[in-house]
């Protein structure tokens, strides 16, 4: 349940998307690294907040208690730690695992691709948190996905909203957890879960409502270091300062025209602790529509300066920053897409059928097709001793196979082949 | 336990490596398929014989009973069955779990990667089992792994043994298993397992002992098709028969040389039926050694015609062949061998890097690094606002960038930027 089978079609096409999100990596500097799907229990254990129950857990066989990845990131930093790293660009793609309940017409699964980035290193403020942006940026514009708008916050921002709105430390991450429903949710619903479940004062709730529902630029960042309250809280400056900072790079950058920096942006995970961010696509479909509807997340990520630490024994710091491309959902709607064209995508790279015209012929197509391979041609022929010709031209046609080298009895005293274009039905002896 | 990390330059490396791999693949022929790691632990039951033991099962937390995937021969049945496919041939690169005792320096793992190809149809005999072999052949050959020996037998031939030497058919399958031993133990220790531990008759063990110590070309199979005894026995009839016919399409292919019958190869799976078959690299470092010394397979397949109708509700067959290439052993030779030559592996392919002379600068770099990635062109620039001009051109030389772009105040104001060969320190304005 939740996990599935991809044909060669799906394969072919899936790869093809994989290949434009290294190509943005790599035009990037990042180096690749591979770690196990497997990790120790421990090493997960306290990383996702609320969403650990959705780990998959290995049975107790005797040995080490295991668990499937969750996501790309813990292990980075586990990799980080255990090497003692401290400076490293990387990128990874592999599969993470979830026990969530599926949604597979939405692209979401419970095995699922990962296409992570992340800069780790002590480094200037904000500068590898930019390049982060624009990858976004390059990945989303080069895919032609149509529109798209990169929610970007800040958690010390956040941190300091709860503080300022009488939140006590305690529940900071639990609270950020209800404000990252607000994509989902109206307001009204959020802040019953606050009041009620979370148990937060009313009056604190309302006074969050009126920050978590700001969104805007750099005239709303302005605003925010001049509001009395917020401006005082040492966090929320840090935060609104480096925002500002932000804004100046992706300005240098051109792509300020897709980014909002959005207060409701929580995002699930305990570890930011710095720059959030998540990319989203707009409906174009409906012209009548006023405002562009989002249709779900494509990629997200944030700053994690803490992560590192929490492996190494003497609790040594390694600042980071990350981006994850959110390649499922993508896919979906490039295989949607592709459905519609009616594209057919051809789902091996033949080049020729080494074909035989009458019977009693297998050893000339067996010796012709082994010179073909050792030739590095690419090269089939169908597994019969005697197949019809216009069987070995249907194959040809059924998959694409543009040339079909035909030895009949003629072409083996004449020492040639006959070359055949499957499209024009041309041939010529060669 | 038994699991690694791949950095950087063992990552180029092994994609390097399958690179080559999935080239053969796609040379002959084959799609790419992915399938979940994870499959339904009554999947997985029954088809790995003693060697079931060493499956991961994942803990119950409610829902469908898993496992981690053992080998991708199991799940590509599962899905030829689930999706009524009678024709395929496709290849399936990704990791496979074991929990077996780890030998790491000897390239075991209990996750690693397997690249397998195979052949589903109903096809005339021995045409797509000889195939396999030319893969084999092909990629040992690519690669450049020094003299290597395919060694090839048929399960039928070895149960026609079993049976005339007196063994019940019930113990088929487990003397399988104890003549597998026979390339790591010598003769007395796999007889003594036989009669002690299998309970088989001490003549009957001797009997078998005079066969499976036989190996040769089409000379052996032409005597074995005139033994007396087993010649009588209709599957050994069979596969004897076959196997002549495979030496054809080997000798049509001009890999006889490197092709060895051997009645001591058994495979320790349940699933073959026919045609099986193993590749072993052969030493060469000691001249003075006479016979060269098998150094562990690097390749192994067969035929298992019987695996898909386990699959069907109503037992539908459909008759595979198929290789799977033990690409972590070739992998610890290959960087052995890189180790040795000194050769230093670039882990990524950054083209240039954007610099500075002097303070005060930031915002040009941001903008001609925007620039050329909006080109395409893979840049990196150093996450510092001031940055000194020897340590960006000595990150050059640490990791291998050639060209570093300089812009300063003169080249601003002259809107030109100097491009500095990092190796021969020429410089030309542009």
């Amino acid at each position: 349940q939740g996990t599935r089978d991809h044909p060669p079609a799906q394969t072919v096409l899936r790869d093809r998307l994989l290949a434009a999100v290294v190509a943005c990596f790599k035009r990037h500097g990042a180096a690749a690294i591979d770690t196990p799907a497997l990790e120790l229990r421990e090493t997960l254990t306290g990383k996702y907040g609320e969403e650990a129950k959705l780990i998959y857990e290995l049975q107790d066989q005797g040995g080490e208690l295991l668990a499937l990845r969750y996501d790309l990131t813990v292990p980075f930093a586990r990799y980080l730690a255990m090497n003692k790293i401290t400076n490293m660009k990387r990128y990874h793609i592999a599969k993470v695992y979830r026990r969530d309940n599926p949604a597979t017409t939405r692209g979401r699964y419970r095995e699922f691709y990962q296409c992570d980035f992340d800069i780790a290193g002590q480094f200037d403020p904000m500068i590898p948190d930019a390049e982060c942006l624009k990858i976004v940026h390059e990945i989303l514009s080069d895919l032609q996905l149509g529109d798209f708008l990169i929610k970007v916050n800040d958690r010390r921002i956040l941190n300091g909203v709860f503080a300022i709105c009488g939140i006590p430390e305690s529940k900071f991450i639990t609270t950020c957890s209800t404000v990252d429903k607000l994509d989902k949710l109206p307001w009204e619903e959020v802040k019953n879960e606050m009041v009620g479940e979370k148990g937060l004062s009313p009056e604190a709730v309302d006074r969050i409502g009126e920050y978590v529902q700001l969104h805007g630029g750099l005239e709303l960042i302005e605003r925010l270091l001049q509001d009395p309250k917020l401006s005082q809280n040492k966090l929320a400056k840090e935060g609104l300062g480096d925002m500002k900072l932000l804004f100046e790079y992706l300005t240098l950058f051109g792509i300020t025209g897709k980014i909002s920096f959005d207060l409701s942006l929580a995002r699930g995970l305990d570890y930011y602790t710095g720059l959030i961010f998540e990319a989203v696509l707009l409906q174009q479909e409906n012209d009548h529509v006023e405002e562009p509807v989002s249709v779900g997340s494509v990629a997200g990520g944030g700053r994690y300066d803490g992560l590192v630490g929490m492996f190494d024994p003497k609790g040594r710091k390694v600042p980071c920053v990350g981006v994850s491309i959110g390649i499922e959902r993508i896919f979906s709607i490039l295989e949607q897409r592709v459905k519609a064209s009616g594209e057919k995508i051809r789902t091996t790279e033949t080049q020729v059928l080494v074909a035989t015209p009458h019977k009693h012929l297998l050893a000339a197509r067996l010796k012709l097709i082994s010179e073909l391979w050792d030739a590095g041609i690419k090269a089939e022929m169908l597994y019969k001793k005697d197949p019809k010709l216009l069987k070995q031209l249907q194959y040809c046609e059924d998959t694409g196979i543009p040339l079909a080298a035909i030895v009949g009895e003629q072409e083996l005293t004449d020492g040639v082949v006959k070359l055949r274009d499957v499209a024009t039905r041309e041939e010529v002896r060669m």
